[in-house]
């Protein structure tokens, strides 16, 4: 290991000859972890990152088979691992955050990084692993949180347009989907107490309160229908039978809703694309197409 | 409480300032229960009412499990407290109607306000109180319409964008809806009476009668498939495969309505955002589209 | 009764007077059967129509009920008045038909009338109380017959846009349609044979042969899920998983073609009505937009 | 049989009129399997391979039942002499695949044909029949592989547009579908192992590992639903209500992606057909759009 005094003794070296050196490895760097098109030590980054993900991903599944102890104990090695290297990568990411954001100053270009969605899921992803270090916690709890884990796999569509057009459908028509839940949770409820003073009677045990009715509600309106509640007066079947069918409007609502927001996208992209101003080749006046 | 004499003194003492004094009242509580931008005691009074309907909500479905008397006796409580804050609220929005419409007489305006569909679910969400002091009803009964409270909740949505646009998607795409509805039940009815023929005779428990046979065929075509009735003959596994399969279009058709209805609004209104002016290129003149 | 020959003095009376009163007879059971504007007795037979469809659905269901005789000899009876009044329309429409295509010579219009969907819906829907007195048939067999008449609702449609929107768009889409049909019917017979390999040794009875594998895909496929039979081997819950994947998209494609076939016949209809030349206001020229 | 010697001077005897017989003969043979307009061989040919192909599908799925011997060698028979056919006509393909593309080399054209998509399937088709000839293999292997013919139903398809435009679609969206199919898997992945915590303790047989309780997640978030596993905590249930409300968008997701597909593809199309000259209106030259 390096001691803190050489460290102090690097460190003091790059900042006196920040002109050059300690610049230029930083943007060595940044140009590693960043994607850059054409750099093949970026590309094999991001290739071990992904990998040590979806490594990461099936140690959480296989944790929850019963195990020898011997491929325990490699699981856990292997998870601390790979938490320093994660932890690693976030520090290098803050460190080159000015060269992300260059028209901001350094402290804010880390604040900003430190704040944006991907920062925060990398930073909740390690944490789970430090967070015993610093306070005692409850190790059933502490499972839970590892679950965070997971969210690192989004890096992976980090890069891609393809998620980018995803989000902002959902971002754009959020008023309209959010609106459709509103509507949905209403049906729920109004189902769930009707039922209720169907059911109950007949049935206390599977309709015993509103919640579990609640649960059979959604069953029913998300049109899953696991079958271990369903009503068996006649009232009750046709109560459902009006639910069952809402469900279908519940999936074309939104469905409705998300496959016009697609439709937009694809229609903007294209007028953006189009929007030039074209020249007639014979006369050379404008054409607004 | 304010005597009834004492009432009337200040509706004459209103009266008689007429043409001040009651109107800037008018105005101002029309200006709280109506949203205005900008009105901070506005904002406070939706905040207000829409945490009283979620509270309402909330007790409605808590009130199905099994509580303490004590516990049972606060929610009367807190029931009788919001139904008189919600009938207040009605009477205002009733008395300052002549505001809402001003182009109308103050009786014309109130009727058609009492008329709205937003008053008429307000009205019902109040009755199921009062209706017991006047008229001695089931209990059982009540229960069943105080459901109607719940309506209240769509006062959140009152005021969105995104709601007007789902109803007037659905109202503009009525007919073709309610077709595809009729031939759905069309369907089902074929397949009820169908399968009835063919499972009756094996099942004779499950496929009683039509309407037995019809919560499985909603049941399978809606795709909810609980698995509390279904076909064990070949003939009839092979009518519930092809039911299955008109299941898929049941969906398809509907969400295809729906889709092409919000592409539909979404153009429509960028049409009305691009309503611009365009200039004849033979004259040069201003054409409005 | 009319006898019969009364009736054929009436038919020479009005073949004598085949330039007027045969005519103007015929002209008013044309404007009543067919559907006219602004016409108060076309519609009273329109709505009597319809009603006695609806009845004649009601008795179909409720026949599969236990009841007593004299319900059951009030209910044939209503269908054998009901078929007796179906059969004067049907004929009085094929009567017609020469002034419902004015263009063809009178028997050319009634073959053409006969052979159209409608008409043949209408044949079907009489036929099954007409069938036994001409061929002695088993009554189970006719039981089946009789749902033919159900068809008969879907002359409530006949005037509607919508449904023909609707028939318009499966029309051009069929191509795509039934491909998709086709990959499925393909995935599902991959399905039920790769998972009778995996499944038949364990389950001998749920997966005991090709056909009831089959009856198991459909139900995954279709999300119905009724919950009779699912594999318990961990190659057969794999292969469910993928398969209740593409039960998805086995969703979305046929609602995507239908969806876009709708966006398609609403901007279709549109530019139909926007197809005019326009003319500048100003300067006379034409404009097309 | 034809013996090798007289093929051989066969061969000899085409390649020395290859100006004229040969090249005669392979133009009339690649009209016949290649589908022409007009051409009645063509037609028939068509016609007699599918219909081989449906009755292959057929067999597959009537070997799973139990079967006399007798039927059982018909089936065998006819298996053999149908794969010997498909020989034939996979072989012919191959030696027309020079007219097939004629700007390229005979050897280049015949290799570019056996790498084709549909190529590959016709020889995956014929090949579980003549592996185990050279390679001594597991019969129990055999039989899955077997089910590799039924792709050969996909040649039905190979003339539509239909399909091809289907493909089209997925191909162009293929980076948002498996973006969606990404986010699914990683919400699975969290659910699982959220439930497995949850619902392990209650339930230890039924959510006995993550697997087991991917299986649930898989059944609630496609909405099959089997009824085999679910949750019985309230905790457990709270997810499940989550997870089959996620379920409504996963299949609203993918129908928004494919739908705005067929949309674009079918603009597109208008589009191309919409490409006439365009005249400049300021020089009145003819302008391509």
């Amino acid at each position: 290991m390096i001691s803190a005094k050489k460290l102090d003794s690097l460190k003091l070296f790059f900042r006196e000859n920040d002109g050059s050196m300690y610049k230029k490895m930083k943007s060595n760097v940044f140009e590693l972890i960043e994607p850059s098109k054409g750099n093949p030590a970026s590309k094999a980054f991001d290739i071990f990152i992904i990998t040590l993900i979806i490594l990461n991903l099936i140690t959480i599944i296989v944790e929850t088979f019963e195990l020898p102890d011997a491929v325990r104990s490699v699981i856990v090695t292997f998870e601390i691992v790979s938490v320093i290297i994660f932890t690693i990568e976030y520090l290098l990411r803050v460190w080159t955050a000015d060269l992300l954001y260059p028209q901001l100053s350094r402290g804010r270009a880390r604040l900003k990084y430190i704040c944006s969605f991907m920062a925060i899921i990398d930073l909740l992803s390690i944490l789970p692993i430090y967070v015993p270090l610093l306070i005692p916690l409850d190790l059933r709890v502490l499972r839970i949180l590892r679950i965070g884990r997971l969210l690192r796999i989004l890096k992976i569509n980090r890069y891609t347009h393809a998620l980018g057009t995803m989000a902002r459908v959902f971002k754009e028509k959020a008023a309209q989907l959010i609106s459709s839940m509103l509507v949905v949770s209403l049906l729920i409820i109004i189902a769930s107490v009707l039922m209720y003073n169907i059911e109950s009677a007949v049935q206390p045990d599977a309709f015993s309160n509103a919640f579990e009715t609640m649960w059979w509600a959604v069953s029913t309106l998300t049109t899953v229908g696991y079958g271990d509640v369903y009503p068996i007066t006649v009232a009750g079947k046709l109560l459902a039978i009006i639910i069952a069918f809402l469900g279908i409007g519940m999936v074309a609502v939104p469905t409705g809703i998300i496959s016009a927001g697609f439709t937009e996208a694809i229609n903007k992209e294209k007028e953006e694309e189009k929007e030039e101003i074209a020249y007639c080749p014979h006369c050379g006046h404008k054409l607004h197409k």
